[in-house]
């Protein structure tokens, strides 16, 4: 929303409130009160909310301390700048406007790197990202993600040689805009979303923000081709913000008030978009709700016709359009490409070329440019590296989150087609929202599920879904 | 657009900025910096911008910390809330709800008169409406307003029996809101508001805000029957827009970048809105834009009925949708109510009673309920007592410069017939918006017009325009 002439002052501001923060949490006496409160909860269990409060602030000073206030504004005032810079690359596809910035971007990066420092086992790559995911490691991440790619690999193959070939036409099908947004909006409040509590707005990149539990705002974006498009930007939106909204509000500005790391948070918005919004008994339910918002127009398409729009697989150049099928692939591509960066085994001059390498080896696409390439999402130019992965864990942990509430709510997909969304976000807010930064995103699965964070409930999921909507059951 | 769970948590956000911004202007070295930086700047001329900038930030500083932080942050926290009591009062029409929140209101600024203090001649309003318009005093505005009052009612009263009555008909002519929105956007633009450094959205109430002169944000609305209601609206906002982006970007944060009072504030609006916008050279003009956004369907329309839409008189209960004309017996009545609030000699009990009277004293209007009497503004919820004469003072304000800039600019008013608005803007920026807060109202309306300011500029307009359209010339 900010006029372009503002970007400037923006960075300031910015930069001066990330300095503020910074001080804050970093001044004199900050060591002496953590360790007095270390004292006062030492005899408590050690997932006792005061404890995880003690435990979480002391990480998070620690980082801070070991940042340079000068470093902590540069940063900050380098990524709103970079970030106007990227905007306007992207639009013209213009990879050597933004090339200084992500120059800079990364140089600073790897600085701030060195200042927190990393593991012996580990590399600069892991310092990052265990700002969006305590603990993460890249090392850890490639025992992840080699063998899904395998796996994906093989359903995509499979899927390729099908039989049967969903239909797409759901997907062409313009709907007039207005009703769109009453329609999306009536979901969102049918699943859950308390809208005294938040809103739902427009942009181009759909995102959630807001800065209290009580006070939650999404966003969301309309085709007029595609309602698809909006419902699945909205139901993933909604996910964030029922997890916001289901943070404990008397702990708000604590650690047991506070989203766990990104991947938790991203299972919480997959889950609600890829297990809830693509499957069958939810369109059952979409579908006799459509009249009321679009009258006669979706009357020619069946439940079948709903269910495949929904779930077609299509390898793209885009990730934030991609299918549930191909979507972990674009992730995979951007860790090697940040990790190589940090490392310094790329030049970000040569990126281009080698995203355009990867899309042809991991998709079969060729790349026309680099708006479609490389310049087409915004992480790097925030100094976001690292955020990536937090993406594909979370679709992991959304999969194994969704398998371990049909066993013990009986009956819940059958509920869905019926507009019972209740009991399963009842569930979440038990196991996953109400317990802050308790766990690790590991801790956080055994705990719930009973088992470590793997790749065999997503690929259940999958393959139970797209195998039979393919003739290949 | 917050939605209304969000109230307590904003109130509470609002409440700690209070008390830090509180804390950073009266921090313990600030009196040290203030007397090292008077010594530098003593030899300086008095209106020097080094000198104004010491002179101010001593003022601001003096009158900080004679709050106490904790008065500050109530006072921030209890503004936010009684708002929200009183849009929930005002659509109820619900005075008994407000009430209570009004009492607390009323008190805690009486509490920060008796912190601040006032000139031995002086009463409790002065010390609150200092904050506004820098050494406003009750008297003085009451010996404005007497005559004032007695005039505007003579011109009433000729209006009355005048042998001629505008016509209302463009009024009440409906026209399509998204074309209403390309045509107000187009006429600010024209005026020289600029886009890429601010914008105009929608809101019930309009309003112009934002951070700095490269971000400043107008609201505007739209009634379908009303395309003069969005054209003045925008006008009106565009005035402070325009003002706002004409302050000194080098200067920011300090004084010299920063508005005058509100009086000043107030007479680029009205200027803008009025002298400039119910205009018959600016109807010239306007007409031959029209059908580029409305087709033919404002062809029936006369240049007459135009100008008349824009100028007709008429009593009205609505203080945000009353006509020039009548618009300052709004203002006078809460400046009496309010200067009495403040000495005790009024009871927030009987508040609506006399707003009722006064309403038939001073426009012959019976008021029918409480949400178009007394609970119609914001201004006293958000705690904003000593504010309204700034409307009536930036009125006179602007008539007085808009004297002056005609006789410095000849040709000035065919111009905008010929949409030359350039050079009056540049008058007002060199005369007014570079000024920051350099001169108090009454001085800058010395140095600018050679006059202290005056009721006749605004009655000879008045006059000079309603006369004729009223068959009275």
């Amino acid at each position: 929303m900010m006029p372009e002439g503002g970007v400037a002052w923006r960075a300031s501001q910015l930069a001066h409130l990330a300095r503020l923060a910074h001080q804050a949490l970093t001044c004199a006496e900050m060591g002496d009160l953590i360790a007095a409160a270390q004292t006062e909860v030492a005899a408590l269990e050690e997932t006792h909310p005061d404890r995880v409060n003690v435990r979480e602030i002391e990480r998070d000073w620690q980082k801070a301390t070991k940042l340079p206030e000068s470093l902590v504004s540069e940063l900050a005032e380098l990524s709103s700048t970079a970030m106007h810079e990227w905007a306007a690359a992207r639009k013209a596809s213009d990879f050597k406007r933004f090339q200084p910035w992500l120059e800079k971007t990364v140089a600073l990066n790897q600085r701030k790197a060195e200042c927190l420092g990393w593991p012996s086992d580990g590399e600069g790559w892991d310092a990052l990202a265990d700002s969006y995911e305590p603990g993460l490691q890249a090392s850890q991440v490639q025992r992840v993600f080699d063998p899904l790619r395998k796996r994906l690999q093989g359903l995509l193959d499979r899927l390729q040689g099908g039989k049967r070939k969903p239909s797409n036409a759901f997907n062409e099908h313009p709907l007039n805009i207005a009703d769109q947004e009453r329609f999306v909006r009536f979901v969102s409040k049918s699943v859950g979303f308390d809208f005294s509590r938040g809103r739902l707005d427009r942009s181009t990149h759909p995102f959630c923000g807001g800065s209290h539990c009580s006070d939650v705002r999404m966003t969301t974006r309309y085709l007029e081709t595609c309602v698809l498009d909006a419902l699945g930007s909205t139901m993933h939106e909604t996910g964030h913000g029922l997890y916001e909204q289901g943070l404990d509000a008397n702990r708000i500005g604590l650690p047991m008030g506070e989203a766990a790391g990104l991947s938790v948070h991203e299972s919480q918005s997959r889950l609600w978009e890829n297990q809830v919004g693509r499957s069958k008994p939810f369109w059952a339910w979409c579908q006799r709700q459509l009249p009321a918002f679009f009258g006669d127009a979706c009357d020619r398409f069946s439940l079948q016709d709903l269910v495949d729009g929904a779930n077609v697989v299509e390898p793209g150049l885009i990730r934030v359009e991609a299918d549930e099928g191909t979507y972990n692939m674009h992730v995979m591509i951007r860790f090697q490409l940040e990790r190589s960066l940090i490392k310094g085994d790329l030049k970000v001059a040569d990126l281009p070329g080698v995203w355009n390498r990867m899309y042809k080896e991991y998709l079969g696409l060729v790349v026309p440019d680099d708006r479609r390439g490389c310049l087409q999402d915004v992480h790097w130019s925030m100094g976001a590296i690292g955020y990536f992965p937090t993406y594909t864990l979370g679709t992991l942990l959304a999969a194994q989150l969704f398998e371990k509430a049909r066993a013990d709510l009986p009956g819940l997909e059958e509920g869905f087609s019926k507009g019972e969304f209740q009991p399963l976000l009842k569930w979440l807010r038990t196991h996953v929202h109400a317990e802050g930064r308790r766990f690790r995103l590991d801790d956080l699965c055994r705990k719930v599920t009973g088992q470590p964070l793997s790749a065999d409930p997503l690929m259940r999921h999958l393959e139970g879904k797209l195998l039979p909507l393919y003739g290949l059951a």
